[in-house]
């Protein structure tokens, strides 16, 4: 059997409890085709209180030495003055972004059978939205004078390069080509941020002529979210900067199902460093540790794993296993542990 | 009878069309209590391909003078090369919301009974968004170096000052303790964007203070959109900054009945600069002369319009208009000139 070393981020709050779920449904799903080993880092903002360290160097180190990163939530109380400014956030998530070339965050939208949107029907949705992941007003670059005076003045800056933008809509046409519906959708905001969107939109148009089969459109990113609710049949693949799909992502994990089912994916394509598998959902620890948490999320992002590792098959069990406990899923509530079990039921019995 | 001296900028595509059922219904909704005297400036897409101006100074100058202004909309065909960048929306309706420091970008949201939406029942919506409009990403400090080349950096800064954000927290203070649920939601991204977020975060709770009896919450603005979709209700004042606030709006027009409905108004309270009122729609190029335009929003702008300058009684006899015209729409398809026929007979019956 083939090797899967795995490194395991799973945080704060719901982020333990849905892990474990999909650890199991993993290990459950790769049969005996693979051999997986997982080492477990303990991060986030709980280790942080208690340690005072966020991510240091030497764990920095043994991260990159891992195929994969399974990653849960993190982030502590919201109101919590030890954690304002998003130390956590910034210095745990975004830093593993940023450190390990997760250009591509990818992040798949579908209404699946069984789900029920107030907006659409099963089927109806099925898009993937292409987002940049390490660019944009995430890059850190802002800074303030005059803090806490009647003159402050807080600046931040969204950086575009040339490189960052190819990479990233290159891999938003391959997406497009090698699916059904071959549209792309570019958003941003061109009419206001011309500079950026000029750089954006020009990249779009360019590389399109590499793909003469991928019909494309653009939308700003306010319209877009217009047509998130009225008819999301419109998106197939979605390519879009990094703060422009934080926000379409969660919308569309509103409008087809929830959050709790939005799975995502870290990618750095080109294999130089691990990439990181993670539920679009935060830390919740308003709900944490009481069962509530939906682990499908979680389950369906170690599914995109395997698929990013090559294990196909492991990985269409979990996908084949969870859209068969959706189907079937009616409207009692059930625990995490119950969702993770029906599931892990299902892909011993394919 | 007082007077009221208004601007016009109809603009382009459905702009004229809606604007003239605007004007109509403001003008039989004063009665004799005020003298309106119109005058229309020339102003748009169109203009400026034909006489390669969009705004000059003299226009500006005298647009200055009014007591207040009445926009409809502007922008062309969306892939005409002419108009990439945002030329005209930068150069005209930026332009004016910067020069006469309409600092309050004001849009109320509700859904009105007869109004369907897929999301919420009538009278289960009912906030409005303060979004800040002179600061943010929308101040054009950006710029790009090595254009066109494989070295292409475009940048864009995101500019917020003490000044700019606490008079507008202010006006959202004031805003949320003159309704009766007396709360307010700021959403920002203090977690990615930690200098601005923390001048936001900082401000309110520090005007706080001064309002006891207004609750406070915040939400990042992904975790915020995903509420609008399933969960409405929980808004009352949401306070926010330029591009957020462009965002939010549009998906608030969605969920509660469409963008045919948003009616905004850009307000500078010191009453240094007229206020211009305009609806959150665009141009809509591919629909404009076709009467298929609902002029609802630029009606409901000039109510807006009306109640900023004092004329409450007028402004009342608009909005009781339009909602007993909602109340009755049914899903017979109307005309513009139609639905603007309909609400001046509820006008002159009042
Ligand atoms: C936690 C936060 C920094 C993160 C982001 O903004 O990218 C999250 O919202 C997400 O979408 O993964
Ligand atoms: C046309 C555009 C510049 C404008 C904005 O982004 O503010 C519009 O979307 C709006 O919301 O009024």
């Amino acid at each position: 059997p083939s090797h899967l070393d795995l490194a395991v981020i799973a945080g704060d709050g719901i982020g333990p409890e849905v892990v474990a779920e999909a650890l199991q449904a993993l290990h459950l799903a790769v049969r005996d085709e693979v051999r997986v080993s997982e080492t477990h880092y303990r991060l986030g903002a709980e280790h942080y209180l208690e340690s005072g360290e966020i991510l240091d160097d030497a764990t920095m180190d043994r991260l990159a030495q891992h195929q994969a990163i399974l990653f849960g939530a993190i982030g502590g109380a919201p109101n919590d003055p030890r954690l304002a400014g998003g130390i956590i956030e910034r210095g745990l998530l975004l830093k593993l972004r940023f450190a390990f070339d997760h250009y591509v965050n990818l992040r798949p939208s579908r209404i699946l059978p069984g789900v029920t949107s107030p907006l659409a029907q099963p089927g109806d949705v099925d898009f993937v939205v292409v987002r940049e992941g390490t660019e944009g007003p995430y890059v850190g670059n802002g800074g303030a004078i005059r803090v806490g005076t009647r003159h402050e003045i807080a600046n931040e800056v969204s950086v575009n390069t040339a490189h960052g933008v190819e990479r990233l809509v290159r891999f938003g046409f391959a997406t497009a080509a090698a699916r059904p519906a071959q549209k792309l959708t570019l958003v941003h905001k061109t009419n206001v941020l011309s500079h950026a969107g000029g750089l954006w939109s020009r990249t779009v148009d360019r590389i399109a002529k590499d793909y003469p089969q991928v019909a494309v459109d653009y939308l700003h990113v306010d319209a877009a979210t217009i047509f998130m609710v009225t008819d999301p049949g419109r998106f197939d693949t979605i390519v879009t900067d990094n703060l422009f799909g934080d926000i379409l992502t969660d919308l569309a994990a509103a409008i087809s199902g929830g959050i709790g089912l939005a799975a995502s994916g870290n990618i750095n394509p080109d294999g130089a460093f691990p990439s990181m598998f993670e539920p679009v959902h935060g830390s919740a620890p308003d709900i944490a540790g009481r069962q509530l948490a939906d682990p499908t999320a979680a389950i369906l992002s170690a599914a995109l794993l395997l698929e990013h590792l090559g294990h196909t098959e492991a990985a269409g069990r979990i996908t084949t296993a969870v859209e068969a406990d959706l189907a079937d899923r009616g409207e009692a509530r059930r625990s995490t542990s119950e969702i993770g079990t029906a599931i892990r039921h299902r892909i011993t019995s394919l």
